[in-house]
């Protein structure tokens, strides 16, 4: 641990957010999302939930201004009424984060998995929530 | 060892069926399998007959239901005239577990080896019965 | 994720615990422990307190029924007016864990630090509380 | 698979096996055996009980004829009243092997696990039996 | 070494054998066959020939049924005067084996190479003979 | 780069501090440290000097309260006229820290290559004044 | 540290400048560059920026004289207004090395990606200057 | 060092020209050859000119008699005056050595770069004169 | 292969007696020796005798003629008859061999285990004679 | 290959010159020295002599000034009437090179065998001449 670091992101996770820069992207997974079959760089977050760790997260990381829409989520597949209610959450913490951000970009689920596939790293979390997975693109430190 | 978890599950192959996600699947292979040359991750369960590692793996693991047919089965070749009667205890097993199912899909060899070489592991048993092998696809936990 | 198994437990965690037999010890690390520098086998669980990974374990694990005291805590230094009030928590939830319990061993820190270099395995927590230190003794499972 | 070989004899066990030489040691443990923090080369037979093991291994495996006694088992503890009926069973399958084989060698527990660590190779089986491991000394194949 | 099993088989090759599964293919290499550029196993034999080692072999591994001829061998290249008299040697090994065998498989010099990047290992002798390459498919084992 | 981190702490050293827990210790070496032949873990920080390490390892890392000096230097050799100057501004900089500090600690030259090779972590800078070499002794991070 | 050798080069850098051959490109990328995404070899330079590491590096390594532009910068993106002061510095320290150099090339951003992805090894600075990074070929040593 | 083996064959490299098979190539490289960026196997002869080097693996190795011309050198660049005459040197050297040899054959530099990608393995020695590399294809060993 | 060395030397056996110096120690083992469990670097020779081994290592390899026994033999155990008629074969190799030679040093059983911990290698043979083993001690090779 | 550094210090040689500190040792050895059995960090240099490289590594290495002789031959074996002219000639480089030298330190072989066990690098050429062997101690680098 040291001082003024949430200590929920771990050493591992902290040094693969360094090492990220502009345009990669992290993603952030539910509980049941394939993560270890998809990652490239694999960071285990088991017993936590996504909101806690975006939050953290946020709390170090610059979003991409050079796109529009720097955070995405996995769109609902057609014909499953699930309403993901963690998106307003969401939503709040990226708001909260003072980093530039309009509105989410919705992805179709196996696009999200080539997504997936071409991140820097997943964080596989025990979110139990569906439709849960987030995934966020670095922008650029200004010094 | 631990309290109320079948000593037939390794502590890697449990190891590896936490790590699965919704959709990965894992194939369980008779002892004529071609598993190491196929496998992703190859988990040896020498000794061991395919119910037995059935059952306990379906005792944790949960079967996907957003696909018709989570379970399948290599279809018998043409001209052979094998009738594998191990198909009606993998029945048994699956409907037992609580897992929803209805039929076992069938898969063409050649089709089953490829689906074998994209699965997350490949449990390789000494099962002497033809036509044995099995895929599982994983499904979700819901919280 | 699997089913009936806590999801504080990661994979590596509980393949671990699987791999460990009667008389391997397991500790249970706060914060600033210095478990990266001690650990034979380190588990990172940042982001945790003890008392969920503690009641996890406790759910798969049993304690050594050969020795007096299965459970041991890290005294506190002769001088640091510390009263370690998580202690009373830990007591209740192995209480409850059903696994036979009379009560704590201590062991001075610098001897805890020992009994850590021979554990099978330290995991790291981000504790808070001071004195949070926990070693668990596994003991047999009755076929 | 092979023609003649067991099929309980994984491929790694097989080639340890064959590896060791005239004096080498193997432990065949039971399943609360601490096999993992005390193997130099560990192998694991999840699922299996010892006798099955035993009789496959001795049917490629000489026994040391330049010791009185090449068949080592832990000694009960004084205090503890098992009564181990487990070593009847060995008894009669070392003495089907038709390996020179006289009487056990009885080994304190401590001097058991050192003996362990020294030993070419652990076999960790799932035995539920107490008192239940075994170390093989191997002797010389005569051509 | 082990009891009635050839010594000529090496630990290593004996686990590739038994890991080999139905439809895998391995490699008997005469002395200027590329191995180690070609195999994806290459296990050295240095100092035998093929004869020695073929006949190993086949007193524990079967031949594959499912196929017409599950032994090949690389044909002489066109322009080339030779004639392999080794091949008459293999042809009786072959036949005192017991196992199915009607006639070999003649593989383009090329197509043999391609064959054995393909196949599950190469075995590296030392034979002196030219054309000496021998291809074994793997069989069945009925239980 | 993240938002809030020094830049000249790299991915793996802030990794490295976040893995320290109390009493583990760090050395900030010289560019003539044998820094290569004493470290458990070398960090290099080629072409920097030591006060801006110091000054940024400070923003996040706790010195050792438990201890009288948490913070030791090498002595001058008996017979060396050498006059560090680069002491005082090491003084400054731990001072303008916040942390908790008195006087440093001053360690013959052998002793300070034993600590050296128990400390968790060495960073070889290129430093080039003379005795420049510092070690910090962690301290705990309160919750 | 050596003899006549910058201090800023680290013993993993002139090793891999040693290591390169006629046309063999390396990537001098700033602070915000993705790396450790496209690296073939990464080598890190925390808290450095390009203009001393460039200097540093041309003191020994000779651009390529085969191509016409042997230094390439990376285009502003269209819509971008950025002004890259910094270019004019590297204009300066080439022409000051003496190895033979007329104007930049100007590659596009992804097009960019690709060479660093082609490249022998990126180097990852932290400047924090837009548009600041580089890549050399290297030349011929003429003994 | 042994008897009657030039001390120029490091162990690594006669191992490679042992494990070399027909129709394997080498390539000896010149220093600004890019070795380490096109070769699967890298053996470095840093220091080293081609001509001793060639005589010495050509006391042990046989060129390819199944091709008209077993030995190539990288064409003069089209437009560049440099007229090697370290090939008039190799001429002498292959016909020195016994081997069945008429004349080089001449690749254009990116085919030969292709070539160099593709070869079983790469030295790379200082040579200073240019168009000074050779590849080598192994014949086949009579007994 | 290559021309002028006995196939039945490996690529890595010749290696390695190339990286020995003087002093170094090589054992030649028969099939019963624990080699695996004793040798820093273990070199198998499955299915060959040591005289052929012995005869072709000393081709290439000098004995030491700063000791006065360079060829070291394993004692018959006390009380045991055989009487190893193999140790005439080895006399007659070594003499013809022309390295310098009086007679065979003889160790005793558990001081040639320590001899064999102790030397740069072990070659494990398959060699059925009883007290087989031989050790030689490289001497220098004069330029 | 680089400007001005000689090409017989290999990338991964000057990585190590780079790397060693204040008293660290590197041995030159010759080509009968047990390099590889007594080295913690082994560099290969087959085909040179002793004199070649040591004057190269003269030219970016600093020889210890706190310590009376920084440079070590082995001394003749009592009973050997071996005159080492080599040492003459490694005078003069050490002389020539502008380290600060007054005489050579003389160890005995079995003292020697030790010094290098425990230098940072030993590198083995292929010097012919008896007695060759020399380390070199480090000093210091003055900015």
């Amino acid at each position: 641990m040291l001082k003024n670091i949430p200590s929920i992101l771990s050493p591992e996770l902290l040094k693969v957010l360094m090492e990220m820069g502009h345009g990669d992207e992290i993603v952030l997974a539910d509980g049941n999302f394939p993560s270890a079959s998809l990652a490239q760089r694999l960071i285990r977050a088991d017993g936590h939930n996504v909101p806690d760790l975006l939050e953290a997260i946020l709390s170090v990381f610059p979003l991409d201004e050079y796109v529009d829409k720097p955070v995405s989520l996995m769109q609902v597949v057609p014909g499953d009424n699930t309403k993901p209610t963690i998106w307003q959450e969401y939503d709040k913490i990226v708001q909260a984060s003072g980093e530039p951000f309009g509105e989410f970009e919705f992805v179709d689920r196996f696009d999200f998995y080539e997504r997936a596939k071409g991140a820097y790293a997943v964080v596989a979390t025990s979110e139990g929530a569906l439709y849960a997975n987030v995934i966020l693109k670095k922008g650029v430190i200004k010094v």
